[in-house]
């Protein structure tokens, strides 16, 4: 009693517990290195090749072998993997910040074929990695797995990863392919949690013609209800910062509530067992749209720069810790015993990974090419290749799926189980490390005529005269209106959506929700008006 | 096997797990009710007598009530009081904010004033609140307490709240009581710290000379060392900004490194057992006035208003929390056999935190001007009661304090320790509300005329061409030098050092780290430079 109450009073005397203790280190060391992280990725940027990414996955491997050679080959990684640490706190930021920074127009007119490649993609790359899993894996030596484990492996390794889409590809440099991939990896997500959903309730020995429409009725709902509920969270926010803080405006309290809002839509989505990326994303578009133009210039810049930068921290903290978990022994004692299976299935699966990804976007190019009537609308053969390449990284999401299904109830030592894992942590290194690298010279390469006509047509003589009326003219007033002409409507069938949607804002929604003097679509996102 | 597994991929679905998924309620509830604090305090600004964090209260106690009707009386709270959650990451924005945001001049002009309330302040607090606890409740029927008991007793009321004070005083309006009463918080830590410690180390039977110099040692060496860590770990932020980033400047990357590095000195401090409020605050000041100036506009604009909203998220979970946990049923239970005596500790306590403090304040204040010639210097009578009035809050240090020597190791059950733990709360929620609400009232009363004489003497006729020429002249050019002259030397003493002080800075300081043209001391601060 004696000792325990000196000791008692000796962890209160520095604040911090035994228990907490153990945090602090790790709290401290993580820090170190995602400053270091920042300092040397902003000094190996002049290279071009090497991406932040890879850097702190570098960053995060040096730490782990020294963390494992000072612990005499006990452990690499000084946090455990938590799902709660990944959903809850680092993807919501990195994903409303996407929304919020997102070229608008650019994804809303791809959004049929966003949503194409989303839904329908995945399903075509789940079904092919599942069938062909089960096809190679059934031939070898790897331990049994049951049918839900195949269709989980078929999820889990189709899950393009959006943080990866975000730090290789350029919003600026090819808007147009960034808004399909990226937009694609959010849609992708509500397609898995249906997935995982469906996997489990329907019987799978008896799939039928009612089961498959129940499961299109699941995908609708989920993604209808997650977008409306990103949406109202949105124009919530905006309602109330016009509304309340009219004439008197605080530049924290907007910040505060605008994050906090923002975060609210993630946790109610993922409380209501919607998916809060979706939520999130969409929630961070109509912030953009509406609630940032309804507070003061301050709030204006901090909140563009603090959600990218609270964005940019949560990127590199992920590809840190990923790269820190790749050298856990423990891992890779399990395999010792069969490196041949281990080889064997990481190949397999990365050779399904190109093959379930080559298929749903070459197929799915091919029609939409059909429908179009424009040669311009298409999707080039080169592009197809970008689009297939880039969305081929697989990340901290498939990380976290994996490690939810095979390390769950003790069966993590099954030799089955122990191959997923090391294989699933090869794939992601492997494909953020070299496909990361790969694409930026690819998109390059390839797209190099396209890329800069592309560049030109975002760029538009309006920008710098739509930022001076930003400015100047704030809540509403300096609006320009321009009825579409009869050539137009004939040119660019997709401008007759974007000008009745406009009419509709104008007349219905800014006068409640609030927003800035209408230019031109692509000009209202906060990414674009940066005051140098 | 097989129920466990569906159960597996539903929860997988969801993307959060059974065990995450009370956290998601907890924080879906937490952050609607943060929300509502912002609006709610924002609507109810206008009354002047309210502030935030009384509103902060008040909804959590009526969201604590709310769940404890709605849990059938079980539980008022949804997450424990945690002291990870609030020393490691609640309490560093706060005071990093208030160093980064504090008007340097005044502090450094009071701080041998502050040091002296502080260090030998807190000492007499503490001894008087042991010696007058061990008194009172000796008499009463409480149950057995040991002597370290009463000696924790002492030192948790001793812990003037700085969050409170932060909140009830304006450093705008009383620049100089501001400064003295939170810089007088803040050493309070560090004191606290060695105290602590000093409890447990000591042979409390036998204190001789020799223990009072190790003491005294021990407090000096806590001093030097947590405020040398901050201002190393503050000059290393403005010069890797200055070197690396020269030139090419990023907006998220400087961010991201301030808030990253900032947040390091605190958990480095923790790390080697010294005070990181100290280190954190101290790091503030040295990046407000290096760092802050080698960044780009943008960066000091978001970093300025980020900083802000952090720390004002963080005091409005902080107050939520302590109301949310007041109504917790279960330690009032434990009293409710002896009402009388948990009624005559709060009332003794109350007394004995009023008396501790009247005390060292008039004594130390009479001392103080004792030494002082010029009677603008001199500590009025009025100044003196108001110090006196707004150091008397205690809040969720005492809390934090409180719950580490009273619930741990079983011994929660025993009556003594659960009227402390009451106690505590009952203070802490008395000194907040009524102490807090009648602070603004008494300060104007009291302090009318001087208050406006010394809020003239900080708007000086300079600021506005200062404001200019930081934006215009970035990078230490624009510089003034003044001279002191003779009159100068005689009438204000403290010049010399602030001369000699700013010749060193400019010539040897500012070519390495960076910061701006040095006009007038109490401009430099991040505070003040605001862009309307």
């Amino acid at each position: 009693m004696g000792t325990n109450l000196v000791n008692t009073v000796m962890r209160l005397g520095a604040h911090i517990s035994d228990d907490d203790q153990g945090s602090v280190h790790s709290i401290t060391l993580f820090i170190s290195l995602l400053c270091a992280c920042i300092v040397i990725g902003h000094l190996v940027e002049e290279t071009r090749w090497i991406n932040e990414s890879v850097t702190a996955l570098f960053m995060g491997l040096c730490a782990g072998g020294i963390i494992l050679l000072t612990s005499k080959r006990k452990s690499s990684h000084i946090l455990e993997f938590n799902e709660e640490l990944f959903f809850i706190y680092l993807l919501p930021p990195i994903i409303f910040n996407a929304g919020f920074q997102v070229k608008k127009k650019q994804f809303f007119q791809n959004i049929t074929i966003i949503m194409l490649f989303g839904a329908i993609g995945t399903l075509v790359s789940f079904c092919i990695i599942s069938l062909g899993a089960k096809e190679l894996f059934q031939k070898m030596d790897i331990g049994y797995l049951e049918l839900r484990d195949y269709l989980a492996i078929g999820a889990i390794f189709s899950a393009t990863d959006s943080v990866c889409t975000l730090q290789v590809l350029n919003q600026d440099e090819t808007p147009m392919l960034y808004s399909l991939v990226f937009g694609e990896s959010v849609v992708n997500d509500a397609t898995s949690v249906v997935l995982f959903n469906a996997i489990q309730k329907v019987d799978l020995s008896n799939i039928d013609f009612k089961a498959t429409l129940k499961l299109t009725g699941n995908f609708l709902y989920l993604f209808t209800a997650s977008t409306l509920l990103g949406v109202l969270v949105g124009l919530l926010s905006a309602f109330i910062i016009k509304r309340i803080y009219f004439g008197r405006h605080s530049t924290d309290r907007e910040i505060a509530l605008m994050i906090l809002l923002a975060y609210l839509s993630y946790m109610l989505a993922e409380l209501f067992d919607l998916s809060g990326i979706l939520t999130v994303f969409f929630c961070g578009i109509v912030m953009s749209h509406y609630t940032w133009h309804n507070v003061t210039t301050s709030s204006k810049l901090t909140t563009r720069h603090a959600f990218a930068t609270l964005s940019f921290i949560a990127e590199t903290f992920i590809f840190l810790y990923v790269g820190m978990d790749a050298l856990d022994m423990e891992k890779w004692k399990l395999i010792s015993d069969t490196p041949g299976s281990y080889v064997g299935v990481s190949v397999g699966l990365l050779g399904l990974v190109l093959v379930g990804r080559a298929c749903f976007v070459f197929l799915l190019s091919l029609i939409s090419n059909c429908t179009k009537q424009s040669k311009n609308d298409r999707i080039s053969f080169k592009q197809q290749v970008v689009i297939w390449w880039a969305g081929l990284m697989r990340g901290a999401v498939s990380m976290a799926l994996a490690y939810n299904q095979f390390t769950r109830f003790g069966h993590t030592q099954q030799p089955g189980n122990a191959i997923m894992i090391t294989s699933t942590i090869t794939i992601v290194l492997f494909s953020t490390v070299v496909f990361g690298l790969l694409t930026k010279p690819l998109v390059r390469c390839l797209l190099w005529s396209s890329f800069s006509s592309e560049a030109s047509s975002v760029v538009l003589p309006l920008l710098s005269s739509a930022h001076l009326s930003d400015t100047v003219h704030e809540m509403g007033s300096g609006r320009i209106h321009r009825r579409p002409s009869f050539c137009m409507f004939l040119s660019q069938p997709t401008n007759i959506i974007h000008y009745y949607w406009r009419k509709f804002d104008d007349s219905c929604m800014r006068p409640v929700f609030g927003g800035r003097g209408y230019v031109s679509g692509d000009l209202a996102s906060p990414k674009e008006d940066i005051v140098h």
